[in-house]
């Protein structure tokens, strides 16, 4: 037997706690796959005292995380902290400044730092390694980057954040109002006293991010991702939807288009029949299609302790038999540099629901707008029959540019028939 | 840029053709994600004037294809000949004895001689690559080798035959029989003349003695699989099936029992909330349950010049790299020697449709042969009326030993009011 790899693990957490009892409850398999044991020596956490389910004993303390960067007789370091800045940034930085390969889950950083990490990684040759960092225990990162390496990628889709897409799936089966599900969620650890990183799609951008660097060569500017989270989703939407034959998904998705890649986190509606339909509850997918292979999904949990320790430690055991991949696929000179497009140059078909007052007119005057944006329909139905009150109308469009949908939706809002700001859903045929 | 990777391809059939192919319309990027050109400078094949689309200007012909295993100048050799002896055997073989990696796609001779080529491999070091021979296009043996290498895996499980999910699916959204169907697929090469290999379920049976060898560390021997294909399959039962919310697909399943591994190809019903239920047509999928990542799922293309190209080149990508893993994920002296069990000692639920003349008396003889083999019901269907003639009786047990279930069938089958052999389908809750 060869000489173990001895890790630092910085952050106690779930994720670190977990990737703790994973080693040890899985050493014999892990040992015999890696091909050497794997020990983790020391660790570095904010609380010393607090009760994690995992022995500490025998492990080296650090109260400051970076010291695990330079620390002696340390062959790699797990970063599980989290944070694109502060603490966790300086901890890889520093270490793979000093030529110590990492492994982290953490996807702000990746997101954000993207670019600075492949240079710096190219610069000192050692690896960070981020399964962990996507759709947690899928193996989405190894499936693109190497699984997929023949292939020239032209789209990148994924329902990458569990807590929305429990959400959504709890309002459609029991036909809850948002709020409602939010707390009960929150109640049951599924979502984060503060949900706006997840609700609001920052969280499903930073992966769709990593993705789409991964899937074009080339890391996206979080700054030119279009994001909408699914606060304004409704239960009386989702209804709908089924009855049109679709379900409403957040997805993160990136395209490579004629004059660019475009990358976008929104709801969306799928068909029915849509692989990534299926995918309920807290589960994730990742979707990839390419030249040569066509289209693959992926699906599993994306989070929680056991998942990600899962992708943590697949990582782990890469670098133990010196399997390692440039940070984006490629190396960065080779890395496209074509432009990310606007979201104004969006083309698809798109879910309108009106609340308009049911009198006669009302439909004539609807559909002038959508006329006079030279958006075509192709069905309408108006639900309900409440003289003089509102009822919802629904028109699902042909495809068209978001810019004429944005143009068509403020003139809609605008008419005296229509009670209540237009829903709108973007449908998606994968 | 490094020197580049020399291949000789052997074999240039579909597959063949297809790499030699995508290697050079996607060089531009496998050059950067390698981090080397990767160069065809030999191939080998049966027919050296036949066109196959691909140029073969410039590359050193071998009428025989043992002899890439020591022609000077390659780095790798791509085996695509299929077959588990004769050429394919004997190139594999030779090329691995002389330190020569090899790429394939061969299903058949990685499942009959799994043991002896890890043996092989371990000896001389040279890799041996065959991300192609499992579900085509699907990084499934990137997946379970690698990224859930931290895993006990409990569960392996898949749609591993483009042929019969196609010949399925077209029976089950058509209602038409199966000779029908299968006649189309031929026509359209969906089938092979000779469609044995496909619809008895011999292919997927070596594709998951190579799944189960990856997930249990553990070569199994294709004699002890249990192998039935779809020619039994009738529109009736498939019919039948959809309205207790069902679908059938033919299954490969390998799982960790206490006693041993079970492994078995045949037709299963799958509820038709199952993300296997939703995987139609010619796709494929793999499903692996391990202990810290739950399930996880993968589906695509799982044939086609396109998809095993993408496959091969994702391995050569891997070569160029230096990532390489023991061909069953862990040294062999360390993989497990649980013992096959039998199918008999399988438990399950059972779906059986049973044509019982439509006479008094007939339920209570059919309901008594189950309480004899102490088997239960969940539930029982009589479908139509027609006094004296035929009539389908289903009935769905809940679980019981496959034992019990054979001993039920032989005698239902002996009833001289059931006119035709019972049908029986295993029902899983995957």
């Amino acid at each position: 037997m060869t000489s173990p790899l001895k890790l630092g693990v910085a952050g106690l957490g779930t994720v670190g706690a977990g990737v703790v009892s994973l080693l040890r409850a899985n050493a014999d398999l892990i040992t015999a796959r890696a091909g050497r044991p794997i020990e983790v020596v020391a660790v570095s956490a904010r609380d010393r005292g607090r009760d994690r389910g995992v022995s500490l004993d025998g492990l080296a303390w650090h109260d400051d995380p970076v010291e695990l960067a330079t620390a002696p007789g340390l062959d790699a370091v797990v970063e599980v902290m989290g944070g694109s800045e502060g603490p966790a940034r300086a901890l890889v930085e520093a270490s793979l400044a000093a030529g110590r390969p990492v492994v982290t889950a953490n996807k702000a950083l990746l997101a954000t730092h993207g670019v600075a990490l492949a240079r710096l990684v190219e610069k000192t040759g050692a690896t960070l390694a981020y399964e962990a960092a996507v759709a947690g225990g899928i193996p989405a990162i190894k499936a693109l980057r190497e699984g997929l390496a023949a292939n020239r990628i032209t789209r990148v889709a994924g329902i990458l954040n569990g807590t929305c897409n429990y959400i959504l799936t709890e309002m459609r089966v029991k036909g809850l109002p948002f709020a409602t599900v939010l707390k009960t969620a929150q109640e049951l650890g599924y979502a984060e006293a503060d949900p706006g990183f997840d609700i609001d799609g920052v969280d499903a951008a930073h992966k769709l991010a990593i993705l789409a660097a991964l899937a074009f060569g080339r890391p996206v500017d979080l700054d030119a991702l279009h994001i909408e989270g699914i606060r304004h989703v409704s239960a009386l939407d989702i209804a709908l939807a089924g009855e049109l034959g679709y379900r409403i998904k957040l997805l993160g998705i990136a395209s490579q288009e004629k004059g660019g890649v475009t990358a976008r986190v929104h709801p969306c509606m799928v068909p029915e029949a849509s692989p990534l339909a299926a995918v309920e509850g807290v589960f994730n997918a990742v979707l990839a299609e390419g030249d040569a292979v066509g289209r693959v999904v992926l699906q599993g949990r994306g989070a929680g302790a056991g998942p990600t320790a899962s992708a943590v430690v697949a990582d782990i055991i890469d670098l133990a038999r010196g399997r390692t991949a440039p940070l984006w696929g490629a190396a960065s000179e080779t890395l496209d540099a074509s432009p990310a497009l606007p979201m104004a140059a969006h083309r698809g078909a798109y879910y309108l629901r009106l609340m308009v007052l049911d009198q006669p007119g009302v439909i004539a005057d609807v559909t002038a707008v959508l006329r006079d944006a030279r958006i075509s329909l192709e069905s309408m139905l108006q639900r309900g029959r409440a003289p003089g009150e509102a009822v919802p109308v629904v028109l699902v469009t042909h495809e068209c540019e978001e810019a004429q949908m944005s143009q068509a939706l403020t003139r809609l809002a605008g008419l005296p028939t229509v009670v209540e700001p237009p829903a709108m859903i973007r449908i998606e045929a994968l």
